[in-house]
């Protein structure tokens, strides 16, 4: 579950986690972005409402990227395992310039395309250049390690989250979505601990990660980015911590990053956003 | 509002703001360690319920302070700020070997208090060696710059916190409370943004910070302490951002500490628990 190899002269596609929401409101311009660099109004774009229970999940989100230009925004209704290795649905899959999972339940995605030739098709499609967008649910799947489930509050304790594999576009980075919304900054902390070597991103409603191929990750949308950032941590007790034990950890880097702000997965620096003069 | 000058060969007394909910634990080891640093058996312990606007919270605290050995703990009441002007009490608040804040608002504390000869004998007696503790709204009036109120949430924005003067037996710390319980990094983070000189201390509920002579934290509880630390902000946009606007904040450090954990207020250093064997 490794990303695929990245044909030699390409870069890998955009990924894209979306804090959620970014459909609600009346200027979407996350989706807009996501779409040039999809290709714009050529872009075909392949919807996956498979974390959705609702019916008309995919139908609203063609109806959108149709509002924004795209004629050719299909949905593909992976509702089964058996559904992710039909031929025909994995032709066109191949074909799309940009994919977009839904929100829901990111369990519903890992266990129903965990595994199958359509993840395959993802990840191998991202590799040659297809930006791989997902927002809320879809947006915790897209990384090798996903956060599956877990509980409120700002500080981290030995029982407040649970991941499972991811998708597995990237392994740098462990998402978080609703994050002002639901305060769940404990839980990704948690998620952090176990192994402080990816970077937590702790997406606010409609606001965006936009993980470039060149790993630098620029913020788009109205709220703000939480990074947290491991890299210098000198001690967790999670190794000791009992099941609702506190967790101690000393050394955590924190950027709250807007609009136009930056950070580098590679070098872990953070950049402003240019001055509004 | 500068602490009072510490007479000379002396130490400060201990700064010790708790998160709340302290007493409702059947082992209230914060409030016993307080009474040791008071005088043990022999600790003079002044209650003041001022925050509080239920009759019986003084009476409560000294049958907790008499379960712990204390003969000698009293309610004062200052109620109004005709009461702090009052000989009498003031006469006994001197005597006092430990003082302790309850629950309750904060702006009842700093409207009451705030100015009159009953704050100045506190910091005179604290500069002088007595410990003064402060629990819930008691911790958050014990610095100089006091959280008066705010929205809960991990991130913050621009309208998230409104900051008034405090009692300033410190200017080192920014104190908030119920902080894990409540989610409140957010405001902490902006209190912190608008002039990032304090260490912003967010304490859970049933845990305290000892804040000693020599500007060590150590902590003690059953729960944990977010130390925000913004030494090494490189930028904010608290200057720029609108009132519901979140802010951008590069380069904050972030410890959450565990029972037996400290960090150095004049350092900047956090040091792990010793490890249980």
């Amino acid at each position: 579950m490794t990303p695929a190899p990245i044909p030699h002269g390409e870069g890998r596609g955009y990924i894209i986690p979306v804090g959620g929401a970014e459909e609600k409101i009346r200027d979407p311009a996350i989706l807009a972005r996501f779409v040039d660099l999809a290709g714009g109004r050529h872009a075909r774009i392949a919807i996956i409402p498979t974390a959705s229970t609702l019916e008309d999940t995919g139908e609203r989100y063609e109806a959108i990227f149709n509002d924004l230009g795209v004629d050719r925004a299909r949905t593909f209704r992976f509702d089964t395992r058996a559904d992710c290795e039909r031929e025909d649905y994995l032709h066109k899959l191949e074909r799309a310039t940009g994919v977009f999972l839904t929100g829901g339940n990111q369990l519903r995605l890992s266990t129903t395309l965990g595994g199958t030739p359509v993840a395959k098709v993802l990840r191998a499609r991202n590799a040659e250049g297809v930006p791989v967008a997902g927002t809320s649910a879809g947006a915790a799947f897209l990384s090798e390690h996903m956060i599956a489930f877990g509980k409120e509050g700002p500080s981290p304790s030995a029982d407040k989250v649970t991941l499972a594999p991811g998708l597995g576009l990237t392994n740098r980075v462990i998402v978080d979505q609703h994050f002002r919304q639901r305060g769940r900054l404990g839980r990704l902390l948690a998620a952090l601990a176990y192994n402080p070597f990816a970077v937590g991103l702790g997406l606010d409603e409609d606001t965006a990660a936009f993980i470039g191929p060149d790993d630098r990750v620029e913020v788009h949308g109205s709220d703000a980015i939480t990074v947290v950032d491991p890299s210098d941590v000198e001690y967790t007790s999670m190794d000791s911590a009992h099941e609702h034990d506190p967790v101690c950890i000393i050394g955590v880097r924190l950027h709250i990053l807007t609009e136009g702000a930056s950070f580098h997965l590679t070098t872990r620096t953070a950049s402003a956003p240019a001055r509004a003069s």
